[in-house]
């Protein structure tokens, strides 16, 4: 996140306090005045970036709509741009995986974070033959998450970020029941029983059956724990539904098949792509999207060139050869 | 330009010509069709390329102003952008530099292809121990310039590539010369003797002395032959007058010492730098701007990331690890 | 092979004709004078590359004991050393794999160029549940391969190099009999029909069947037409088994599991490992070994650093800063 | 010197102390047991490496005869070698160089460490016309160099390594006179007045006039405080000389001419080149050596590459397209 370059941090409004707790552990570690700075403020993630002159690119997390937004802000100053927009990735769970580690996975690629993470796995294709009994274990154990104060050992699940976020998300789940999908299980506010969790922006865990590819809920990005199941019935077809998004942040495939698994894997049109698990990022592996999820890579070295800019140096040992 | 990517290439309205002779070039050598399209019209070089849908990525040549309208329209689409805009380039002479290398080396950043050339060094600061000699010989060597038929071995120097932009370059001679500058050589239109160059966009090389910082002449870019000089006294107000601008396409210095020459290049914040020499461009080095210059490198190996798309691929060996 | 070097090449003395050729058509491509020379003579492949004071560095292709003189030779004139020395490389075939694949893989890996191929996979681990079938299927194939001209489009097996080398590569399988294995078949030396192949070193190619680990043919290199079939029970003991070498060139396996497949490929010591296919080197791929069977790589980008120096060049901006 | 490799370290059995210390700092750092292992003994520094068969590389630091026996002990293993094996590098100061920092340089170049340093410039080439010049005040700073104790703050040389080292720097002085060089200061045997270092090894530095380039102290690395300096005329010239050595392992030139640096630096066949300064060497430049200097570079991403091995893995997602 910074390459010998200074840097102006604006926080999501919503999420105000961690960038501050950020700056002073930089600051008790020894960094110099000027070289991490936060501003807070206006409606999103990194909004007020690119209108500071002094800032030499611009690198935004966030929703599509607000990146294109800093992208045209960014255009006026003709300054570089990396994105990280979120996505509505798929996650493919062909009949011949190990049952127990796909159901893990797709919770794994639903719920982190009460499903507040970019590169969740939403749209869970699941092959036919298997459905029902994916569906049995995926409800049984997100029934059994729990719920409450996320700095308890035990928990598993905590309150989303926002009221407004809260109500939008669980707004999802009603227009995905008006379209036709089946709520298996949550998709309802939650009142943990500890009476200081009560105004807590809590809910559960839902999982909609009978999705098909037009539903809102399978075309939107709905950034909680909102798991949407489809199924299908061969590679060549999920392959072909899995990339018709406008989207392409991370993608995963559950197989036994080592050559199934890497020939999904090149044909999903996806930054960041996982074989029998998701939503595993180590640091030294670049992370990023294809087409409208982002621009530019995060992590691993090839990170460096986003923050660096190269100066060539020619150095003459001779004469000028003129024309003139 | 093509790392396996297909290419949709706009030329500039008025060279319309060689990217279809290039295309015809490609079709001869036998690229398969639809590799390499060529598309006429717009206003400007590669103005059409991202309202196409298929255009992954987008690269633009041409004027700050509408490298701006393409990032703009780029950021619709969410598409990476590389822009090559421009400059005012900064070309530092120094008083102990070898005196004929420093006036060849001037001119060669200036009046190659009729000064359409994005990376030149119009700003020439010279020092001022050595100003009147440069004059000198620079309007000297000018004045001998052979203007005509680019296609015969002895001509220097051929037509601009539109009346317009004839015109318009013309006319940044006239406001020189109202906000004081002094036209030491050319900057009038040329009618060759040949009869067939009779309606060329000709006009004289044109060097302005006595040029001070906030001329238009030496704040705007030109495209055109004419040189502006202006005279310097240390190399700490050099370097602060070389960077003071928007623009960090190339720079160059002349000196013979080799401390000044490395640290004059250190500070100097422009993409291409050259020491003792002028528009070297090797195609196994970088090209491209810092600032409002640009964005992204042509030439070199590190191109080849801006014409790819990483992919990362997770394999889990083991069980997933859930938290569910 | 060449990056801006010149290259003295020491053909094997039994393969002298392939390196004139090349030699021409470098001529005739219009390589200068010295770029590339052919050296006849000596007893192997570059055996007599170091002792040239011109040769900056020794590149080798060959056996282990070969290998380690020149590398010896190379020490005297501190010489930089690649060496390619073989091996004798595992392919594990797992219960679950496509037992088509396997066998097709397991005669890919072993009859190539009539075994004379230095990353064969002449170690044949089978699990022992489908030993027989395997068996059957490879001994069936084997025996339909179509021996004699090579310049015949249905040929599949030509002649060995040289008569020395059929009577050494018989050799073994006589001792692999005496030692307890079972010709399954071959292994006999063939006389083609047509009368001009009369005097060819040609063998039908040999499957071994009842080997052990410490049979000759399973321990030492035979670079022939030679296969050898040892049955195995578990992932960790053929592991073990297949690392139990000093050699380390190539190593397969056929699996159908993803998991299995990269879970063996990281625990191989081996420099060039194949899953589901066996002998595929493509030219961007890096190939060489790991323990005695070789230093360096040969192809890829990786392989620049071999043929090239690094000279870093520190230039001092300011004064020196001594000590004394 | 580990990239997630262990490594066994043997330390030259006259410095023997440092090593373990190093092994103690390691240990209370929490670096596991096992990681970094140290052996004494044997007559030079590495040499018992490579007889241990579980080291996978052989990396040694020292003179050039013990370089080519540890080479080609390690040819018996077929190991990997890296080697960095001194000197006798040239410094090139002309006549246009700023005289203040030459001499500076060649001090530095010459004494640091009692001259116990591979990389040293011993060789020093000073242009005709400023010789006297230089010579008069190199040899008035190297009569002002502190020697004693190497704990005390004004302190500037401390003793060399042992006994028979320091005999073996003082016959090269003898053996220098002896070949007509002249003596122009140190050279002798030093007693400090401090009673507690007096049986330490201790010499005043030398330098040496008159040197020619058949001279032993011009040929042999002496490794100890003895500075030649010859004289040169042209630039071609001392260019011939500088490389007429078997040795490349760095070389530096003192001018004010950006040109002549980088034209020299270019011609000069060494590992590390030095332009207006010498001994500079950042941890993240490459150093090593061209020629008998050595194989491999320390410091730097790319010594990455002489502590991992590469091993490529060929997934096949379809048939294998087998010949048989």
């Amino acid at each position: 996140m910074a390459f010998c370059n200074s840097m102006v941090f604006k926080p999501s409004p919503v999420t105000p306090v961690t960038a501050v707790m950020l700056a002073e552990v930089y600051t008790e570690a020894g960094a110099p005045e000027g070289l991490f700075n936060v501003v807070q403020g206006g409606h999103e993630t990194g909004s007020l970036l690119c209108h500071h002159p002094d800032v030499a690119k611009v690198s935004f997390t966030g929703s599509v709509p607000t990146g294109k937004k800093i992208m045209e802000m960014a255009s006026k100053g003709v300054k570089p741009v990396t994105l990280e927009l979120g996505g509505k990735s798929p996650l493919l769970i062909f009949e011949d995986s190990d049952l127990d580690n796909a159901v893990k996975g797709a919770l794994m690629a639903n719920f982190l974070s009460q499903g507040q993470v970019c590169s969740n796995g939403t749209r869970v294709f699941v092959q036919r033959d298997i459905l029902p009994e994916f569906v049995e274990e995926v409800v049984k154990r997100t029934r059994a998450i729990d719920i409450g104060d996320p700095l308890k050992e035990s928990t598993r699940m905590g309150a989303l970020v926002s009221r407004p976020h809260l109500e939008k998300v669980l707004s999802f789940v009603e227009q995905a029941k008006k379209e036709g999908a089946t709520v298996l299980c949550g998709g309802e506010p939650f009142v943990p029983s500890d009476p200081k969790l009560r105004d807590g922006y809590y809910m559960t865990p839902c999982v909609l059956g009978d999705c098909t590819d037009e539903m809102t809920c399978v075309k939107e990005e709905i950034f909680g724990p909102v798991m949407s199941v489809l199924s299908f019935e061969t590679e060549d077809e999920v392959l072909h539904r899995a990339n018709d998004t406008t989207m392409g942040l991370a993608a995963g495939v559950f197989t036994r098949d080592v050559r199934r698994a890497h020939r999904v894997v090149e044909h999903l049109k996806a930054g960041s792509c996982f074989i029998n698990n998701y939503n595993i990022t180590p640091v030294e592996v670049p992370f990023g999207g294809f087409k409208m999820s982002g621009i530019g890579r995060e992590n691993g070295q090839v990170t460096i060139e986003h923050y660096s800019q190269l100066k060539t140096v020619f150095v003459e040992m001779g004469d000028v050869d003129s024309l003139f």
